[in-house]
């Protein structure tokens, strides 16, 4: 084509760009594919420049080809060819060179294999909540018998990213075991650990309302995710004190508050509406003592400043769930009310990427001490 | 059909039940027809068996043929034959026998004519916020003028149908003029009166999260209406202390408050989510004491025993928009949270009935004496 | 209200309309009560002014009170206040006065028990496809096995109210037995036996492309109901030559073209798309000859003429699935194209309304000689 | 993080990845970058990896900032900083280090003004109708005038990528003006050219029936594009022989039919249906002899072979809209119908995407001589 002129006649002439060449890639395994966490993973891994996808689990599935579970790939060639029945030796997915495994089974299913597969010598991230704070007793509540790892869960790492301190992981001396946040509860602590953390809580009851897309409840059909049923309305469910990842996010306030600062109620009231994905949280939290807009501002400003993903809105701006679906983004706003008493946080995410697989994916990237956003898209999908 | 046994046998040879004979029935006209609130008063009106539709009023479709601008009526012929433009003759209204007014006009755009109708001897309804409490002070704040008609203001009804002492009006020797309350007003002050009027309310922040179906941003298009900006997300707007509505909560708490009771802030957050209808209202409400569950439902079923539309859900169960999607129903939860010291109250309307044209019908009723829910449905559309 | 004047003072003196009195209404029993068809003939039965329900059956919820499997009803007080199991005792039914069964059970459960009904002395409105012509074929295809009441077939009324010549069956001299029509099939054949019927169809092939809501594809959860897999997708299914209910189709095009006609090929796409109810019909159908538009109206909207349901829209109009939500009516759309030697059809319906429930209800008022719309709305829902 | 082992612990050692050192991009401009298309052409360019996006024209917020535009990017630093106004001076932008121009404005708005940017050595890609077959008749119909410029019409390539044999282009001599196809023409025409190029049409109407999300509308809002008016029907519009995107594709059959084969008639029936992206075309095509289903697959996926976007399922499956949202994706149904005499083709794909600036992007990458894929998602969105 001779007629492109200037720079593009030398673009025209030069060398495609490949991927780079010589560099190994991680190998991992995905346990659970086939829910819309696994094919969330799926859909990051594959686009991730130094992972390659060397095994994915599916009982459902075992032996079948991959191909058809997911049309939307339109028969990608990065996936293995057939799904494995649940990976269940982890000394033959080292022999294969697959370093790290995802679980994305359901709550329970997994709880009792972790060990070995750390014995094994993987790092494993899961993303249900078997592993997280309080995770014994919500275990017990669930299934009437006691927790079948509890010799793991002071080891595990919450994996809420840009609240860990991931030097003590890098220098554990063992394979990390990741207990990748819930959906509510990742966009519920961004929204308030920077106010529970500096001690501005005053212990009257913090309050989150929550709105969650469909696709928070999972892939097997009920109900309750009948389109007919769910597809024109709005319905709250598990409000006030009865939600069971409450207690992830209780434990998270512990831990973060400072020492002495009062222990208060927390009120979670979460809704389905009618979208397949993405969550808004909407706090208030009563302080301790007066604050005004620039210092609400600042103290959000400066505990997420470097972030890659989690990002205050310029002032006057309102999140909304479009504008990250896709996206490992957690936009926020912040408004002061009450004559200063109370701080309004509205918190959103994509609650099967920054609220699960994208997180999960993010969490690897620091296990591996890549760039936090190695393989993540911060921008969303426009007129999805 | 002669095998048709038994009571069938009788019933095939009866006349068909028409219309009571004899009975006129009262004329009204509506302005501002052909928006969502005015073809909900058409669709509600024509099925009111003791109403005739005399006059609708459309600027833009002044003298076109009303059958086309309702297609969903199928050519239905209880109705006038063309659009008038705007009745601005009260007189004339009078003599065709209308006595009854419904605007459905704009904010603002028939506050300086109502003084007229009223004259003429027509009782007005008006759907929109120029008449309810506060509206001198919107009015000011909105558009930048005084209130056009500010010696209506006292005079006329907050028309929250279950709230209004009905012996004043009907005593009062004038044609009433009822301003129907907002559609956000409706779900918040049947949800948090109870407890207010029963001096049970702190003082401490009350915070009302609500969700909203698009069609409460009316049928002008906007781009915040368009189906791929507004069709598979949900967006925060006007949070904490910023949306207008909340000037007539603020002044309905202040008017059934008992003396002394302290006066606290209102923290009000609307979500507009994608459904057509709908209003979901999920309310805390920080306590001066401490209640128990029981206490907290006597309280919400003792206000509203006996009424028609509002209605206290049995132990254990949660509204949702699409159980009260069509109907004049207002939907109520009640749970006890924080020890005691916090009630959750959670209330689902039509934005479109209960919180628009079937409130304005419900108070037309209660003006002529009618039982409350003439020509009004309990029943919600299944599968909409 | 002594200020109301000239006929409101009138109207507001006078009794409230209530129900005809000294009308006993005709008892009937609703088979499969709890799915999308069973709800629709609750909504439209509890307001049909000469019925009522006195038994609703229900295996999974037997004995359950009636209330809660309903919340869209807000404790209507007009129905039963228990599920039965099943209604299995015909002769009990009669006993307390039941005259008429409709059976919304799925296709193949209610056959074989049909003929104990009518001997009981029933009349039976079957929704589900066991009685319409071509069962027999498509049972042993579906079921493997002979149709297990092959005697009642050619006595079942296909109840396409329209092209029902009532005569006979108000002769018959034994109960009803109606087969109700399935909705693709009331959608195309409204929009195509005129011109089959009137030998203007070449036989070339005939295709039909059809879009349907998801309550077409029943209550019972499944993947491809599921609001994530579904919600904001359009789906081909079935398409070409495969679909079931070709077979009623292409018998009433036998059973209705002149003799001699051209027998021609059928081919029928159907798609699923994200609306909960609605059919669209889109129809093109080759001509023994050229017609033009003035004729090709004046077929339609002659034979149609006089129907309280099945409508020709005015020149240049084209019909709209919401248009006919909750309405029984079809409305119709018809173009000439290709020189005047193809005919397009475009038909609209509710599924649920005009396509199962509503045109059950429909053949009920006329095997009872009660007008043909009586308690049918006309009119659609707005904005629903 | 010691732990790691085998090729993890190689992997944690090395660089990341870098974009490949001393590529010079491509610099592009585009014209209506708000818009739908425009967004669009934004997403997939700012992830191209052979493009930069120097210049973004739009009127309307000319000199502002880009970012508040676009809050699905999050910010991104990808963008110049500002809209510039309607990018009017081509010798400016060519100084600038642009060399190629993307129009997405309005059907009409740059057909005056293309051949100045080509005179100053810009390709254009037009992704509006101006430059399409058949443009000067349909302009004269839209806008009562003649085409502003005839003597481009022939000259421009019409961008249905698979179909344009792109030796001649490249060897023209002259900076190219791509007229990229509309989206109903894309996915009408891949479902027929190889059924038309074959001869194998009878010439008896060929019917299209097609499916389109409201993103295909455009994004000024507009009473049909209302979430209230569309989210939950389906509504037929320009059926028969009206739609003007009817010309390009009549066009198109003219050019790739064989020499003396019949010319038919040819009825599109558009649909659009309560999605944001994606189009069905089920198209069918009476044939001059009869084929069977292996011939027609045969047919298809020769013609197709090769190509990284345009897919014949396999053997069994149909396509459906969202397995391609997102992509760049065209996939492909065929079945043999009437005995052989007729085949029913279905396609799909994203008509912002291969419907629109996918398409566009794909005409670049063929243009510039880059791998027809470069940048180009060929994977859909799971669970949007």
């Amino acid at each position: 084509m001779t007629t492109i002129t200037g720079t593009a006649a030398q673009i025209h002439s030069e060398a495609t760009p490949t991927a780079p060449v010589g560099v190994a890639r991680l190998g991992v395994g995905i346990l659970g594919a086939t829910g819309y966490t696994g094919q969330e993973l799926i859909r990051l891994l594959v686009a991730h420049p130094r992972v390659r996808i060397a095994a994915l689990g599916s009982r459902q599935q075992a032996a079948q080809p991959v191909g058809p579970a997911f049309p939307w790939l339109g028969g990608d060639a990065r996936l293995p060819e057939r799904f494995e029945d649940d990976l269940a030796d982890p000394a033959a997915l080292v022999d294969r060179g697959i370093d790290v495994l995802f679980s994305a089974l359901p709550h329970g299913a997994f709880a009792a294999r972790a060990a070995a597969y750390r014995a094994a010598g993987l790092c494993v991230i899961d993303l249900a909540a078997d592993f997280r704070p309080g995770a014994a007793t919500e275990w017990s509540l669930r299934h009437g018998a006691e927790h079948p790892a509890p010799e793991l869960l002071d080891d595990a790492i919450y994996g809420l990213t840009e609240w860990v301190d991931w030097t003590a992981p890098r220098a554990a001396g063992r394979p990390a075991l990741v207990a990748n946040p819930g959906c509510y509860a990742t966009a519920i602590l961004l929204a308030t650990l920077p106010v529970v953390a500096a001690g501005l809580w005053s212990g009257a009851p913090l309050v989150a309302t929550a709105l969650s897309g469909v696709s928070g409840a999972g892939r097997t059909p009920s109900p309750g995710t009948h389109f007919v049923e769910c597809g024109q309305g709005a319905a709250p469910y598990r409000v006030g004190e009865t939600h069971a990842h409450r207690t992830e996010i209780r434990a998270l306030f512990e831990r973060h508050a400072p020492a002495g600062a009062p222990a208060g109620a927390f009120v979670m009231n979460p809704h389905l509406v009618p979208m397949a994905r993405g969550i808004v949280a909407t706090v208030t939290i009563p302080l301790s003592g007066t604050i005004d807009e620039a210092a609400a501002r600042a103290l959000f400003a400066g505990r997420y400043e470097g972030s890659a993903f989690v990002r205050l809105l310029p002032d006057g701006a309102l999140p909304e769930t479009r504008h990250v679906r896709g996206s490992n983004r957690c936009d926020l706003a912040v408004r002061v009310v009450a004559d200063g008493t109370m701080l309004l946080v509205v918190s959103v995410l994509d609650n099967l990427v920054k609220g699960a697989a994208g997180q999960a994916v993010q969490n690897l990237n620091h296990l591996m001490g890549w760039p936090d956003d190695t393989g993540l898209p911060r921008e969303a999908w426009p007129c999805a």
